[in-house]
């Protein structure tokens, strides 16, 4: 399982924090997701990593109320469009985008995702992989301490429900 | 839009006829699908291309009452499992297998699909790419006609349809 905590964050200030425990920057992406209307706790999307030309179809179960664990199947397609004309024959409509400028740090076990978000700001999602959920909560929150981050910055809401709330917003 | 008959044939003797009449072979598959639980007129399914390690997602949807007529859309993935379990997770239950080892011949516009089915027998789907439906079937017909094939030979039912026959039949 992927347990994962997002912080909000500033994004340069963080990132020299990052750099100074002394993660290592492993990959760099510009990504365009473009999420399905699935119900939740079901996520469904196709990411376009348009920096290095990577289409990726991804889908989550999330297993806890403060979206912070979650089940996640990855597949790499070809092509975008196509996958994205097969899901909406198949019924599924188009929700929201997410587009991002993520830079992705290793630290041990630990993955720190660094987000610039289009019209949502600067995120962090800390995240370990494993089965002890408790363990890795641990493992995370010992991190973002050394990081200066607290609970108040802690953002349990889903990039796709943030940005479905700033869709309505504008609505309004 | 791809427009397709299919004939019930004797696998060696109409290789011999197309091949006679001056048709390139191009291609060799042996082909594993998994079609999923999709209503007509609509077909779903995972391709694995054993003998040349490709996966295909193929979403169909068939225009008329003879499936003779279809809109496709297929992309390139990566990984059949994964593929498998995000269908599976989405609510689509897996119908049958259709697994078949196929020589594709071209003569011009013309694809012949030269099939070995397991455990239905020996088929010949003739298919023209085209949006004028009538001039393809008239293009279709004319070779049919040249390999000695005859209405009575035509098979209308899909590959997935005859399997779930079978499947019944079995169980019964």
């Amino acid at each position: 399982m992927e347990i994962e905590i997002k912080f909000r964050v500033d994004f340069n200030e963080i990132r020299k924090k990052i750099e100074n425990l002394g993660a290592r920057l492993i990959r760099e992406e510009v990504q365009e997701d473009l999420y399905f209307s699935v119900p939740l706790p079901r996520l469904l999307r196709i990411r376009h990593v348009i920096n290095l030309g990577e289409v990726i179809l991804g889908y989550k179960e999330i297993q806890d109320e403060k979206n912070e664990e979650f089940e996640e199947i990855e597949v790499k397609i070809e092509d975008f469009e196509k996958m994205k004309e097969i899901l909406t024959r198949l019924g599924f409509g188009e929700d929201v985008w997410v587009k991002k400028h993520r830079l992705v740090y290793k630290l041990n076990e630990v993955t720190f995702e660094l987000n610039k978000v289009e019209n949502l700001g600067d995120f962090l999602d800390i995240e370990v992989i494993g089965e002890d959920v408790e363990e890795a909560k641990g493992k995370i929150w010992e991190i973002a301490q050394k990081l200066g981050l607290k609970d108040s910055d802690v953002e349990s809401r889903l990039y796709q429900e943030l940005m479905r709330e700033k869709r309505e917003a504008t609505l309004r």
